[in-house]
């Protein structure tokens, strides 16, 4: 009989990480505020529960995974009074809880230490033979990718917590995604994904800023691209996810900077790391820099905007598109 | 009888690229204001000319090469009043006039427009048949790579200019360098190269950022980086020119920051890009922010260290080396 | 007999406004997380009440002043399931409801449309005659002056809600501070404070640049402080708060930094600046700059330093106190 | 018979500095390379040199003003071919030599060492009784006031030098002016302009996005600055020279932005104090941010914009005029 998951938080991301699991024979119990997007995955074929401690204690459930688009809705799903960790000592099922969502390495430290806290039901304590652990392990577990590697079935899955727990959720992390990176303990997953962002967002800010200086003095942005691409200024945000209209096909810039990565979750991301770094001593001038650019382009052009239409932000008014 | 060319400007780039003119056959003839640097050259095998203008009109030159430290540098070089174009008419003899320099785009314009202007010795007038120039031809022609690369003859050429003159300068271009990259017209080389900086600049202040964020957060450089390169934040001040001690072999960081591409330099260039910018309308933010941290890294740690030594800057005192 | 007013959140600033209306014959009601404020307050000779709720239904409370750390507390004090507006209809007792923390505008604005909805005990129902309002008033009151603006009795509220309100929160604000400005509707008051404290965040740090060059430069400071207050670099931040150890006395940079406005808590109120401008179009790239150096100060001086230590922080390194 | 003064360079700010002199009753020699310039000033009855250094050894000529647009130009003024500094020995008049452009203090030092090293023609040297100096006096003193403050005499001087010869220049810069500040040696002047005119960029900066976060969020732009003028946020580009329209009379705000003090000078005054920090470390985030702001602004708008106008350029799109 096939294995029974949880998936709390089934958005646009989440609802096609569930719809994988389902596709691939496992068996899918959901939990959503939303009574439609939780319509839409019974027609699917999943089980529905009315809140996370009621999901987290069906029988027969191995593991949990939760897709969130803030700290304080992972908070509240975990710590909440109807949330995960609220269930009596030994009646939590899932040995196995895998937190998707992108949020502070702090909030995913405290609720490991949490997880520790709790106790499994008797008739799941897994583990080491002759040590089984009587708590479930707790990673957290980021991707990138987007909605269109979520709905592919190929994200790549950034894991902090222990090496014996990414082990087990092999299985649904290469169900649901096509690479998983271990990056450390308990917060490195979170903690590896804003530091990537962070570089993402820097640099396409700098190819941005590159191309329309080059532009404005009368360089063919397809010539100053290849130039770039052969030299140090080599980067992902100019050789696969080129921000000047018509450079590549395929994508955003080339189809009015829609269906990518928004500039407002950019600006999320740069805001989480900014925050991260709150408490250590890395200076972020640039980060910084990038932060407020993001915003402002989130709050001209609107929130769903790519985030490679800096460029447009930059170039100030009439972006002019590459010669085909 | 082997061609000779006129080289000005033999510091530590121009000494290597005149030496490797010699190497392949040329005669060389230099002018410089380091009695020094001229004896070296001399016993290379150079000849030697007083002035600029006094070079320029040397029987049987072919070409000339620039290599200056400044706008200013190449301005008196060209327009001073011992310089190339202070020769009466029809008295120049080179028709073929290269600067390597680093300079604002806007000089290089008026250089070739001041170019245009002259005329060459009667006996050297060349070009098209049937409608030969009077006047010599003008490239701007800045370089990457580097002393390591002047050195090896591996320099990359961004040329400005026609594509005549490109074609004809060929064979001193490759036998300096590895590569040839024609952007455009008069200034276009300087262009090119002013934006390529822009964007390695400010990735690798990015890079730095995240790097250092992502140790003070607990993540092992090694392993950060090797997230960055299988992602989206992949680039070559990662991949290729990794700031963190310890992380790649062969770089400056691995070397105390030294031999590499200067802070004092970046700086320069990001203030050239800031430069350009001043009369049209792109808004460089990021370039701005990076300009100050290079500013900053190089009077705190001297301005010879490696650019790549802004992670220790944003790292905040006690850079740690990442494990072997 | 005196009137009777709660007070929530005794913490620096709140246990000494209580104080300060005790002082005043005001009987007063103290709710607080910390037994040992609650303790102290006793002594003085406040009540206590043990939530919120239940103090809200004192019979005979008149007001009701928050003043709370965070945003969170504040929503939790409010809309919490012990919150004050957790009572059943038509038993909250005070008709005047004055929030004194530092939040975002927005929240102030959702706590301003919640207190409408809830309905007041028939025997507090006030205003105008003939017209008598059912529900509380709400303010928000953020203040400036610190710590020492609130043991003194001198603070400035900057206030947002309706005018009827503000007049009869006049003689709370007056016991409490020296000045009370009217700033419009709902949350006005808020946005006034992050408008006020974004100014003076972003010109102290110009202040300390300005000073600091001038020093490096082998300036005087007292003497360059003269000149900015004589021209058009006249600031308070130059000319009531100097950041330069020995230009003035009596600030905090004349006592190492300590007892004024915590660089974390301007760091904080940055922050809410930038969040207040997430949703309309004004660009903020100072503010991000200057939030990003508190930031850093904070992180390396610690939080409580005070804000005027970003002379240190920019100056770099062995700080130079101007001669006395 | 009246003194006579050499000016060289009469543009907007020189020619009515020079007709201010003229009006006191001096006698004055000019030196410009508008030819249309010279002749207005004729008219008003000045003298014409041909060359600063024709200029500079006129019998009788007790002091020697020059107020110029660029470092460039002021080299060349004094160390051309044709400049000042290139007078035979014992042949140089002016015993006071004045320059009052803004420049880098770097230069202003080169200049006053190389002044030392002159020699005045035997008739004019002056100084202490008993030990002469065979040397003119060299101050560097910008002025700050703008071209309203030259046309009404009303400048304040800004000047290095020995206190000797600001003493001696003070019946000159008294009549040009309203104010004379002593900032110490050689440089100082340049050194304190740059100072106050960095820290006025910054605020005003500041002062606009306050204001224009506070208009986004509904506030009025004349309350609020009635709150900022009343506490920390108060400042000169708030309660003298409010960028907002229709807040003040009589600043360019409220006649489009025209009149006042130019974005492109503002500008260029930050680029400077850039300059002038690449040899010390003083890190100035804020001052780079300002820069690019300004020169945003300028390439917009025009050059000539008032650089308060950067209230409309951070406000992003139709601002909006204060009810009166």
């Amino acid at each position: 009989m096939p294995s029974l998951v949880g998936f709390i938080g089934i958005g646009n991301m989440g609802a096609c990480m569930a719809r994988n699991l389902l596709a691939a024979g496992y068996r899918v119990i959901v939990c959503d505020r939303s009574p439609k997007a939780v319509a839409a995955l019974q027609q699917a074929g999943a089980l529905q529960a009315e809140t996370p401690a009621q999901l987290a204690s069906t029988p027969g459930l191995k593991a949990l995974v939760t897709m969130l688009p803030s700290s304080a809705a992972v908070r509240e799903t975990y710590l909440g009074p109807t949330g995960i960790f609220s269930l009596p000592p030994r009646t939590l099922r899932p040995s196995l809880l895998i937190d998707s969502s992108t949020i502070d390495p702090l909030t995913s430290r405290d609720l490991a230490a949490a997880a520790a806290r709790t106790t499994l039901h008797p008739d799941v304590v897994e583990g080491a033979a002759g040590a089984p652990s009587t708590a479930p392990a707790m990673l957290d577990a980021p991707v990138s990718g987007g909605v269109g590697g979520a709905a592919a079935g190929t994200l790549t899955f950034m894991v902090g917590g222990p090496a014996e727990a990414v082990a087990r959720a092999q299985g649904l992390l290469g169900t649901m995604g096509r690479a998983t990176v271990h990056c450390g303990e308990a917060g490195a997953g979170q903690a590896a994904k804003l530091c990537n962002n962070l570089v993402l967002g820097v640099s396409m800010a700098g190819v941005a800023e590159g191309l329309a200086l080059g532009q404005r003095l009368g360089l063919d942005a397809r010539n100053l691209t290849k130039i770039f691409n052969g030299s140090s200024a080599r980067c992902w945000s100019a050789d696969t996810y080129n921000p000047v209209p018509g450079v590549m096909e395929g994508v955003p810039a080339s189809r009015e900077y829609t269906g990518g990565f928004a500039a407002a979750l950019m600006s999320k991301d740069l805001g989480l790391a900014q925050e991260a770094a709150a408490q250590c001593r890395a200076a972020l001038p640039m980060t910084a820099a990038a932060a407020e650019l993001y915003r402002q382009l989130a709050t001209e052009a609107g929130p769903a905007i790519d985030f490679s239409g800096v460029y447009q932000h930059v170039y100030g008014g009439q972006a002019v598109a590459a010669n085909s």
